[in-house]
């Protein structure tokens, strides 16, 4: 795009790279693109492997994302319409960091808990 | 802890891994983690390097790192007071996939923008 610097700053407040930030460190955001990382889903199947995400919400989700160039969806004509969803080329260079990111989560979730707990008891 | 799995499950909607999800998404946490991921910095170098945070958000993302055991705030007995934060072996094990996250939002930041500005005409 022209003006737009070739690399951004998270550093610099007035650039766009945190509004990017935000969508990409979003919750709901994170669950999609770690699911559809193996491969294509219908909205049916995202909704069952995302768990717990509201219908509205996941729609909301896959509609930014789609807006962001991360996933494409693809409507095949049919009765009833089939619509399935897949990461795009920018969306799987996504999924490489998202997974680090997961994987920290997932594995030091119970550190995270043990700090809180010792800190709330420090300071009641 | 007793009775936490050993790793959690983030397609598990009851596991606190969502919490931690939370906490590690945002947008103050990826900043203030990886401008401490270089040394230890005052509270006014903080907020100097990240840059538009208000002072009262700052204080509250570093409050609640410090409860995460993210980070080590230590106060120095003089006039005025020193406060200095720093990174724990466990900030420090979450500072590469934050880099990882900053790495590619800062790289495909005009990728994201281009793909916002084609939908919104498509739209439109």
């Amino acid at each position: 795009m022209e003006g737009l610097p070739l690399r951004g700053d998270l550093f610099d407040p007035d650039c766009p790279t945190r509004v990017v930030l935000d969508r990409i460190g979003d919750k709901w955001t994170v669950l999609v693109v770690s699911a559809l990382s193996t491969g294509t889903l219908r909205f049916t199947e995202l909704r069952a492997r995302v768990g717990g995400v509201a219908p509205k919400v996941l729609t909301q989700t896959l509609r930014a994302l789609e807006r962001d160039g991360i996933l494409i969806r693809t409507i095949y004509a049919q009765v009833p319409p089939r619509v399935e969803y897949q990461l795009t080329d920018l969306g799987r260079s996504l999924a490489q960091p998202i997974a680090a990111i997961q994987d920290w989560a997932e594995g030091h979730v119970g550190a995270v808990l043990a700090a809180r707990n010792s800190y709330d008891s420090s300071v009641a």
